[in-house]
């Protein structure tokens, strides 16, 4: 993963934060992206506390997913914050929990751009789908995990999703769930993915100072999302964790007051289909 | 208050935000203050929902404060962001709340800087131990508030207080809590008070593009207080409020990873006092 970044842009400078479950490499003020992350946690034969035991889902309660029951877990995720306004960012994870004999997969992709374009959109959108049909549970699989994905990245008090979606799936215990979030990750940031390609032919468009400044306002969003709603923040946060936790966030943001683009504008295209996601694939 | 915001800060643009309980009014872009806020909020005879009795903590339960109550309020609230990072960040506030038969007030006043100036938090501190003294609960009063000040604007994933504290009181029906109260509004930003001397002293220095970076992190906590921990914006937020809730938020933020400064800098000094508050009065 660092490899391919590394590929796409140079003049990215690397920090390595290990720790007791883990690794977290960071890179900021590169060309192309002005911070990202990429961070991998193993949890091996550990006691499920209570927070954990909510955290992890839909599973509690059944299977002996108890608080007080022995679990293994391992993740991995990312986040690239583009430098320009017209290159999206994207965020991924795979996740893997063990609890006794059972074990299950979650993990997703999703787009998050400050400008829509809607081939960017079709094109992350239908590489996600060909690897739902060709490594997991077929379109249907596809249409369930984009659906979990916009209703995930959601933000009540906004009325808006936080960007064009992707897909997201949890407690996945199918029989092509460890193959298929494999795959998920090898795609991730290959050149012929979902995401790099659009990155390749936006990353040298030219950008004016207002779209600029609207990208940072739409990175307070994100920052709003993680900070309010996303379920794997909240509680993971102590004196120990938090760099790595809060790594996720945009390097720079912004709040205005009533930021609202007027009618017709770009910038309203892109609120539109926050407000009413599309099928995109 | 605004009439005096003009007075220091003529370029500001103003913005002003009717709603049905109150009014926000917005500064933007002046010379001295950044991004700014003063609003009003006037409740007359509701009925308590739960979230409101939790939200106003200790009395709940007793004196007849329960969900169901009927209750009447009025709180004004503002904030202040400057853009020189050597002009701290102000943030207070009056609350006044009656159930029934029994009414009590809360409010505080606050500094944020991102550089430690001694004179400046001996200067806030003291003519709020003056207040204290003059229209309050005597000095114990100001101990008592400065206490509960440092204890509420704490991170605890951050290990760190945001400010150098002030004054927060919450569930006050002292006989003097009305003036007292009234003697805090009058104070914020009266132009001998405890904030306006620093501000004409700290605004015409110059400052470094590194120590505008400092500021920018700085205001990243603050952010991170907002959403993750202050009472007043969790429970609040709707697509109706959110706006006028979140205008607290700094107009421009930094996220950079471990920002931590060198031993022995400037902000080496301010970040030990936000991990140990000092006495200043």
């Amino acid at each position: 993963m660092a490899a391919r970044l590394t590929a796409a842009d140079p003049a990215a400078r690397w920090s390595r934060d290990e720790h007791e479950r883990g690794v977290a490499l960071v890179l900021e003020d590169g060309d192309v992206w002005e911070k990202g992350c990429a961070s991998v946690t193993l949890i091996e034969d550990s006691v499920l506390s209570n927070a954990r035991a909510d955290a992890i889902s839909g599973r509690t309660g059944i299977d002996g997913v108890v608080a007080g029951a022995r679990y293994s877990a391992a993740a991995l995720s990312f986040v690239l914050h583009a430098r320009s306004p017209l290159v999206p960012t994207l965020r991924g994870d795979v996740r893997w929990f063990k609890v006794g004999a059972h074990e299950w997969y979650g993990g997703g992709l999703d787009l998050t751009p400050s400008y829509l374009f809607d081939d960017d959109c079709e094109h992350f959108h239908s590489r996600l789908r060909q690897l739902c049909e060709s490594r997991g549970g077929g379109a249907e699989s596809y249409r369930t995990m984009k659906a979990a994905c916009d209703a995930y990245f959601w933000l009540p008090a906004r009325a808006e999703h936080r960007g064009v979606g992707g897909i997201f799936y949890d407690d996945l215990a199918a029989p092509w769930a460890p193959d298929f979030s494999l795959a998920l990750l090898d795609a991730a940031l290959d050149p012929a993915g979902p995401y790099m390609p659009i990155v390749e032919i936006r990353r040298a468009l030219a950008y004016t100072p207002a779209q600029r400044e609207w990208q940072l306002t739409r990175r307070g969003r994100y920052v709003e999302f993680n900070l309010l709603y996303d379920r794997g923040v909240r509680f993971g946060l102590t004196p120990e964790s938090v760099e790595r936790v809060l790594v996720s966030s945009p390097p720079l943001t912004a709040w205005r007051f009533r930021a609202e683009p007027l009618p017709g504008t770009a910038e309203a295209e892109l609120m539109a289909v926050l407000r009413t996601p599309r099928e995109w694939a």
